[in-house]
């Protein structure tokens, strides 16, 4: 059994559709002739080069067949968020994008699961957007892992975070809108550098702030890309807050304590860092989570938990599978 | 033997000195009664509480031989750089700062050795007071990693590195000037999250730009922190290169075959983080750095690579001397 649960689509949005958020930044799919191929546009403006796995189910299911993939945990791609955009255009965004994924999983509705978006700049409205979303179908919700100065310790953010856990919603943390403008040009460098270090920053927010310690611990919540650069920096971390009084004052514990309130995907792409993040989480921590359908994610998924030195039948069981099962609560399709 | 190479000083400017090189953020020292301790000033505003080790070097040779380090490699700490003022007035002060570190070094001279700091702004007075410190008993220079939007591929910063291969000196480059702003403004984040980020950063722009391709192999170049997040992110980076042609444009070979380029310090805090770093680097380019005399640093300098699980005593013996011997021409201090 093989769960992946770190994949993205992008519905066949309209121009006219996207202009409606946004006349000048609005996303939007283009299809090339033939319909394999497109772009992601904003306006006028290409921004990525994608094909038909991306809006296509049956294209999907397919590679899904062809990668042995069972089950497939499908979200937004982050340029739909819209959080920079007016919340009363937002709501209606999320709510469209959010049925439009469940007519996408609902091409194979046992193997195709969704995550919703939430117009997380109305507290209220992500709510209520993420419950609808629950109630609807969908699986959980994926969160930007920030909103423009507003970090996971901002208190809107935290309230929106104890409403998941409430209702047991579970969340996937993404980075997006990465820090270093001008400095990161070329060379995808925002996904190189900036995107872990949001990710880091994303898990040392709720760290440090102490907002763990004000949040349920019935909390599900997951950070993407193996939690960004925060596993090989926990040592620094910690060092730091043993020994610097500004970093504690805010945060009971030593921050590695507060490893097993949050999970991460498998998406590191080296066994030595594999290793490591297994030891900083443990195995019972981790899932499955390529970035499918983008070049700069797993292109043989799951081979590097299949092929991880030390790695026991246990612990590869329970990252394809058993921890995604636990975490959406997925009992029902894989019983 | 025992060579800490990371390592800083701060001399006991006055607050008129620093007007010189700037009314409202020239930085400075001022001591508390009694002597034993300070803080580093911006103008009025304090910038970090600090201990007499940071300018006097007696009590730092008290504490070397408490640590049992030999030698020790210091350099400005950052704030002391000067890149945002104006050239004509950086030269001068970068000049006065190389001439008080060699005095604070001339309290041992077998036991301190300085690098010296250099107006990064204007290439060729960064090359000028490089040979100049060079002559003058410096062992080489740190830079920092960036100017304002200018990373390590700026190709004035690429002449500066070519001058420093042909002319022998030996580079340590350090994060500063950290990107992340208003986002980052407690439990010093900055320091947690965007210095790694900062020094991944520099690394990825002298390999992604291809101006390794372009830069003498004899340069000798090690970077702070371990090489801060970019050992954890190489994976993602290799991955990256191979499926998107935008990354691959101008750097002609797998990123991670530039390893051999440059050395990294071992402060890592955690044997896990070191142990990858020696898989990524291999343990003739780490080299034991502690940040003395700063909270952040290693406080038992040394002690993550003697404990370190794995090592050979060979592997130790490298790190803690033989590889900075080597790196920073040190052989008539322990021959």
């Amino acid at each position: 059994m093989k769960i992946d649960m770190h994949a993205h689509h992008f519905p066949r949005i309209t121009r006219e559709e996207a202009a409606a958020l946004s006349a000048d930044r609005g996303p939007w799919l283009r299809v090339d002739e033939g319909g394999k191929t497109g772009q992601i546009m904003r306006a006028d403006r290409p921004f990525r080069p994608v094909y038909d796995s991306l809006w296509d189910p049956h294209a999907r299911l397919a590679e899904m067949d062809a990668q042995g993939v069972d089950i497939q945990i499908t979200c937004a791609t982050p340029i739909m968020f819209g959080y920079e955009f007016a919340p009363e255009k937002v709501l209606p965004w999320a709510q469209r994008m959010n049925d439009l994924a469940l007519e996408f999983c609902a091409a194979a509705p046992k193997r195709l699961v969704a995550l919703a978006q939430v117009p997380l700049q109305d507290i209220d409205a992500a709510c209520r957007e993420a419950s609808r979303a629950k109630a609807t179908g969908h699986h959980g919700v994926q969160i930007g892992n920030h909103l423009g100065d507003r970090d996971l310790d901002d208190e809107g953010l935290v309230t929106f975070l104890q409403h998941c856990a409430n209702e047991n919603i579970p969340l996937l943390v993404h980075p997006w809108d990465m820090m270093g403008g001008n400095r990161m040009k070329q060379w995808m460098l925002p996904w190189l550098v900036a995107m872990p270090a949001e990710t880091q920053l994303g898990i040392l927010s709720l760290i440090l702030s102490g907002a763990f310690e004000r949040i349920p611990e019935s909390l599900k919540i997951c950070f993407a890309h193996g939690g960004g650069s925060f596993a090989f920096m926990l040592g620094r971390v910690d060092n730091a807050w043993k020994h610097r009084d500004i970093i504690r004052k805010d945060c009971p514990r030593l921050p590695s304590e507060y490893c097993k309130r949050f999970y991460v995907d498998s998406a590191v792409f080296d066994h030595g860092a594999l290793r490591l993040l297994a030891e900083v989480m443990g195995t019972d921590r981790i899932m499955l989570g390529s970035d499918y359908p983008f070049p700069l994610g797993e292109q043989s998924i799951g081979k590097l938990v299949a092929e991880q030195p030390g790695f026991t039948d246990a612990d590869k069981r329970a990252i394809y599978a058993g921890n995604a099962v636990e975490f959406f609560g997925l009992q029902s399709l894989v019983g």
